[in-house]
């Protein structure tokens, strides 16, 4: 069985262990205040271009996502989001459980616009009993979203725009950033997202770590005792080392950035295939998530080799479906899986 | 001015005033463990014919939505209602400050479906990541609903006998249950409420009473510490006679259901003549508040000497407002507001 | 059976009855957003001495606790207290369910010292690991304490100097302010707290009214947006016009304070003959709450006739309990305590 | 400078890194449900010798306490524990922000007893206003303690036999476990844990590995939903197998505790040396953990080559102070610390 339906299937970049066992039994004081940390976090400030911004390590994106959220809102705001938000539907509730509603806009690809923020907040400000209902502190956005699609500079630049001269911040979240980064029809940089951002982070986790994101706040308000919020939620890992070392190890001489440009390469093959065989896309995408419509009888026998995900029913006959590529996806995988789906479609029309 | 904006802004029924002036000076023990609320407890376990009722008597709605939801659920679970449920839209955000997601299902008369929730429940259990979604584990209604419909016996068994299979709780908000009940089409009744629901209640605060919501408990998982939740959820009034007394008052020779019957009769009036005047109704309805959609050129002059609240813009020239009766609607305001929507039109004809 | 066990035995003061029954029907707006709330905040502001002062009205001590500390704090943060204090002991984890620690101090007298506040501080601050504990951001204390004593001017500004100086608010809850406030001994003003508190609030529901408490704060940090918690945590009254009506009642002509006035000095009679019979106090205090120590044997006798609350078990032959006097107590129920104290110790003596 | 401040300086045991490498690139699937998980649970679920039992892998420590106490409790409840507990002071209130009081206890060694627990219950339930106080429902005790006391056989079953009786649910945390289990004076194994708790972890990041605690439920109250809990409170590791992979190498062929084994030999090396100087240990033990009473001109010298963290001041010249062993520490740097102390003492004493 090979593997397509998510881009944590694998362990992590070859470099990453191979300095793990040799820093093994360095021994480094914990909680994130050794200097594999600070070497990672100074590596994101430069390629932030920024040299004042808050840097933190945590493990997984749930965690990061709660802790954030809960850092920047008193108990009366929510957080807005589209509707297929990450936190909004995948998430368990997480954000509730700090106590804070999510907001959601209705978004056809993932997306949403300053236009639908400055609504959400006149609408709110425009009520007769503005104090009964959640007040909107919070954007969060997913770049690239969980539909795959990437936000433009232009974009981008409105929302944080909308945001500012409304006092609300804008948290973006990065968990597959670098494919994002580098989709080719990208305009958005790491120094663009410190500038336009109030929060951000840099996935680590479906990017060749083993495990992590790095959190980068260029907000001051959003910095002070932020580290308190990491221990109370859960996310202060002891040996921080170890994110540290990830992070450090991934954004040296642009790793980070070469396995994501692949990643995207690999998943343009199986896109250009598909195209090839007449099956449209979903959500229409260029980083490492493929959103298809394929008939139900040439997925079954798809499924006979590979993985998968469903996204959801599209009509009797056809499934909208998710093949994700990675940081570790073999080229021999990839032409497998582009084999089987020729195959497979010229049998049945043969038949 | 003439109120007609709520059904909140007088005070009481003169008998409970002259009964808490007749039993001021009385020493009662406190925290709802007195005489009165017993008897209204009494009272209430009779109405609905069943002696096994825990009831408990609180402060106010948004007080007892929390209070209720909170002692109900664990972390990981939600709750369902409609789009327009108070408690997803109305409450700054109390339910997820106790930690649970609110489920919005669509809904265009206030109302959902049995068949909504059992597609809910299944499209959770469904999902190849159950655990990433909140669980549903309570449906929350409230009849009348935010847009004054209510539910017929057959749509509340529906949701009941599905909310049972399913393993969920059924919660209904009765803030304005007596009108529901009096209403001409309702074939509901008490004791259907606590055979159907695991917990509902008898609104007192737009009733007649100065404050108050007595809370029905059928389901005796949900009894289980229930004066815990009150009191941690700030809800349990020291002087919790009266409380007690309130209820007990207007449960005593059907008080409570003629005060609601009269506020229906003076809304059909009302009703009367907006179709009379070729006014669509927003919402078809049969209780105490009508939502209608009237231009704005006769809007602004009523607005002149009448209060009514603004449901939402229909079109440019069009507002969907409510207007709302109550127990103390005195039949010569209703004449007046009859006589000025009259006027109003009679004249922009004119002109 | 004459109730001594607490102050909230009754319902209210005349006044207030006789002037909810002459604007029972009077339609007013909802939410606190009436011209008797005006009114009563305005002459609250008064009688601080400060129009600056943002002033909202709650129904009941937990509901303001809550919200206040909610209000105030961020999710790392935790309010420091005595260990007798209220919000630690006695309201079921209220404080804990908005998801904030309290930090509790010992005690003997139900007060705490600058001091103590100074070095919690500084061994927060001077840990090795500071962000691995709760940071102190707020100082609630009570005045009168649950034990019936009160704070000094000189000790109530040491305690603010020391918050200011170290970024924390200070809250004073006065559920029982005014017995506070004419407590012989006591040398504190209402425009006193107002300047030295961030936050503090004027108890009703122990002091003449049917319930509520007035917010008074001092801190614009602190009041802004404090509606929205006010509805999110339960505690906005539809019909807020009785929180005003009842205050602005209370406050005029001096009765809040002459009530207060005549329950400390029954107390007072009280304790003279406890100190005529050789029972020592619990705690010394000079407000309407008397804490004694009395043999089991005398208290069995007296309990047959007499209600008072059980603090605590001193030895095993004696229980010290609190006798509590208020607005509302008659002079003949004391004169009957008194006496039956004298006859059942005289007639112990002689058997 | 050679630490001794804690027991996760290091990386992790040898044979972990080396399985990561070997199965580095191996596609499994995510969140828990891949075959090391399964393994690891099989072999957790033999070696206590009870195949009934749920067992679940998070990252740390904190995020375990705070999952599994959140599973358990109503939001009326409170977890019971030790003043020096870890949920108590060290976890920046992490319970407290899921709503749940830290009943605590008072406690010398770090340790508390049935008889402590059953007064708790009993005063609770005898209060006049039990709802007016936290509920009791669980008690949570690490064993080793975070003073590095353990609990005997009889002392953990008079516990377990108080919890059943009065219906708490009895968790212990196991951070340290395998130190406490390998003790010199240890009567417990891991069968009684199972028997005894209603759910307690076995400790992987003080112990040998990178991260991650192994949470072993017997109470199936306790399991239900249990994966739910795990993501809403961010501890889900998109990638759980790194988490079984750890388990599952350190449970094989006994090594897990072998390296337990030699950190306490090489801590009560350390005792040896103190206690031949004559420093009275603070706490006295037989793990890893040593808390020591030293001068400080003692002290000072010693930190000019080793780390250890600071307990708490005992008098003006002495304070009390940790050392730690670990499963990496080395035996060379044990003689230099055993060495550098003669030495000093030495000197100081010449001189």
């Amino acid at each position: 069985m090979i593997y397509f339906h998510n881009d944590y299937a694998e362990g992590c970049h070859e470099s990453i262990l191979k300095r793990l066992s040799q820093t093994n039994l360095e021994q480094t004081s914990g909680y994130g205040t050794d200097h594999y940390c600070t070497a990672a976090a100074d590596r994101i400030r430069k390629l932030c271009e920024d040299s004042s911004l808050s840097v933190h390590f945590l493990v997984g994106g749930t965690q990061t996502n709660m802790t954030v959220i809960a850092a920047a809102l008193r108990s009366h705001q929510g957080v807005v989001c589209a509707g297929t938000g990450h936190i909004h539907v995948h998430e368990t509730g997480a954000i509730e459980a700090t106590g804070h509603k999510v907001l959601a806009l209705p978004s056809e690809d993932g997306k949403i616009t300053a236009r639908q923020v400055q609504e959400l907040v006149e609408e709110h400000r425009a009520s007769e009993a503005m104090e009964h209902t959640v007040q909107p502190k919070m954007v969060y956005i997913s770049n690239p979203t969980e539909l795959g699609t990437i936000y433009s500079h232009k974009e981008l630049e409105a929302i944080s725009v909308c945001c500012r001269s409304n006092g609300l911040y804008l948290f973006l979240d990065g968990a597959r950033l670098g494919y994002g980064l580098e989709a080719a029809d990208n305009d958005l940089t790491l120094p663009d997202l410190a500038r336009l951002c109030d929060v951000f982070y840099i996935g680590g986790t479906k990017q060749g770590a083993l495990f992590g994101e790095a959190v980068v706040i260029s907000n001051p308000a959003l910095a002070e005792d932020f580290r308190y919020m990491i221990k109370q939620r859960g996310g202060m890992l002891a040996k921080g080392r170890l994110l540290g070392l990830q992070f450090d190890t991934l954004l040296q001489d642009n790793l980070y950035f070469q396995l994501a440009q692949q990643a995207n390469e690999k998943a343009d093959q199986i896109r250009n295939v598909l195209s090839e065989l007449g099956y449209p896309l979903y959500v229409p995408g260029s980083t490492n998530q493929i959103f298809v419509i394929i008939p139900d009888r040439v997925l079954d026998e798809i499924a006979k080799n590979f993985t998968f995900s469903l996204e959801c029913r599209v009509d009797e006959e056809h499934r909208a479906v998710r093949f994700c590529t990675s940081w570790a996806t073999k080229q021999e995988n990839v032409d497998a899986l582009c084999e089987a789906l020729r195959k497979v479609v010229k049998e049945q029309k043969d038949s």
